[in-house]
């Protein structure tokens, strides 16, 4: 599923660019080699990338409609958003088809398929656009076991929720190794993650019976890197989604784990489950890679977004205390601490139980 | 789902009606309200199925092609063998079209669907013949938490394992329970459950993000029972298909569990992943449950199958010795004497955390 790069974005996140719900906005903008030209959001049309949200370090316009984003010469339409459950909202039709009769590509992490689409096909058929559905599942494949040959480490980052980080923390920690001369690659499992790696696989996506061997395809394929770091999913205490956590766990067969929490979230999003105490999700990620092929967590990337720095500073120094691992804010301080703490726990392979 | 009995069937289990594959075969003719009229399986041809799986209280006989088969009146052809993968073999297309000619209703539990084969489809439009894809999914549907105000109590079957009996002992639980005069029933899960109760979520053939709201959507159905038994599918310590399992224990959100184990399983069949033991298998699935709503093993229903009643005897005392639980194997002994055990265990809904 390997992508071109080059592409030039817009970003369509009508009404919502500023909130976590346009993760997949904020992630391509943030971490992909594609450019973004402009975003669509006419709440914070007139103003730039940076003012709406400060971490990114983007110049780009936001304009009102494709129309308007049309003259910054994007030649693709990114859906920004992911709504739950991620149908495509009846509003967004316009622009979509607008850009698909000005022959962009169609870029789209819904779980409804833009492809499937009939009007939005004919239309692509008539332009000449492409439409690439990258929620889109491989073909059907059982979980083999191939994975526990794989020469390269793999790091798998798990999370006390969703939207806390995972992605961001295994695209961190891949930079970091590279940086320290590793071959390190990111291997992407959600939608904004295969967005801005060009490809992957759309582990929430897949049929549960095949979702352990998608993910084992996944590894396999960049299994002569030195050190993979595979984008986690949901949580193994989330009422929706630890199915997808668990498939993701066992395919992947990690040989060390990253924990990823965000300081203050104390119930999972949407649901209102307590969350564990870190020391406690540690154990029970452990006790089931325990059962399958041995994995412990090497550290935490703690999200203190929204902190100030005396109180990032103190969070991270609290939680490295309550559960004696390295742990640091990898965005805020750079990947480069927290990987060269962990970096002896990835020294290794595990073997599975036997 | 729910789907009309009177159903006459001819079983198709080619050269696999006396191997473990052809359980689907089994758990029909075994609980099934439809009848069972012919089994083909030329291996065994001129016999008849008690002779070949002694356990099956059944006369039907065994035949050796669909031509065969037509003289006993089936007015349904049930695929009873489930490959892995869920792929049709080629050398069984003949007798399905043979029985689509003859205008029988096909039943398959495959993860290939029938109806979406061209010339099988065709066939059934020229005969009138119906093809129920036992394995189609409902509709995505995330879960939402409203199971957690369901009036029954739920109790779900897990196992050490695939294919030792979670389906046989929710069924005869339930049998247990109605017999004590409780609204009880069965909810399946998995193809054959499906094919035996006419309905159920095939849940290892969801979408995995969806998994644990279609079991939520399964479970609210049946809410107004008093107890209501969930058929597991996997094990939470299965390489290739935890993700099911944890789906399914989310999703139905049980107030009680009932651990199966196969006596003399001690790897994963078909990985080699040796086998936790009980008590530490029993901690797991309890930590996950105590991380989103408690609920506790009850009992173990210990499949004895193979051993003479002596060592059944020994094997049962033993294990209820190392876990200090009520256990029993309800298909040699009957489901009553551990149903009668297990049932103050049952008495109360659990809440979620909060």
């Amino acid at each position: 599923m390997a992508e071109g790069a080059g592409r030039r974005y817009a970003i369509l996140a009508p009404g919502a660019f500023a909130t976590r719900g346009a993760k997949t906005a904020h992630g391509v903008i943030a971490y992909a080699r594609d450019a973004t030209v402009a975003v669509i959001d006419a709440e914070y049309a007139g103003r730039r990338v940076r003012d709406v949200v400060p971490y990114l370090d983007s110049d780009a316009p936001i304009v009102a409609s494709l129309a308007e984003a049309l003259p910054f010469n994007p030649n693709a339409l990114l859906v920004g958003v992911a709504p739950p459950g991620g149908a495509l909202p009846p509003s967004w039709r316009v622009s979509i088809q607008q850009a698909i009769g000005a022959g962009l590509e169609i870029v789209s992490g819904l779980h409804q398929f833009l492809a499937d689409d009939a009007a939005f096909a004919a239309g692509a058929k008539r332009s000449g656009s492409r439409i690439w559905d990258v929620r889109t599942p491989p073909e059907p494949r059982l979980f083999t076991g191939e994975i526990y040959s794989v020469r390269a480490r793999v790091v798998l980052t798990v999370g006390s929720d969703c939207a806390v980080g995972k992605m961001t923390a295994a695209l961190e920690l891949t930079r970091a190794a590279r940086e320290r001369g590793a071959d390190a690659r990111f291997l992407a499992t959600g939608q904004t993650g295969i967005a801005i790696a060009g490809g992957g696989v759309p582990v929430d996506r897949t049929i549960c019976d095949f979702t352990s061997g998608a993910v084992e395809e996944l590894v396999l394929a960049g299994g002569e890197a030195d050190v993979l770091f595979v984008e986690g999913q949901g949580a193994i205490n989330h009422p929706a989604f630890a199915a997808v956590t668990l498939g993701l766990l066992y395919g992947a067969a990690p040989d060390a784990l990253v924990l990823v929490h965000l300081v203050g979230r104390e119930h999972i999003e949407g649901f209102g489950t307590p969350l564990l105490p870190l020391d406690r999700l540690i154990e029970i990620y452990e006790a089931l890679c325990a059962a399958v092929k041995p994995a412990r967590v090497a550290g935490i990337a703690l999200n203190t977004h929204g902190l100030d720095d005396a109180a990032s500073r103190l969070a991270i120094a609290r939680t490295a205390a309550e559960t004696g691992l390295p742990c640091d804010d990898v965005v805020r301080n750079g990947p480069h601490a927290l990987y060269d703490a962990m970096a002896p726990r990835f020294a290794e392979k595990t073997k599975p139980l036997a």
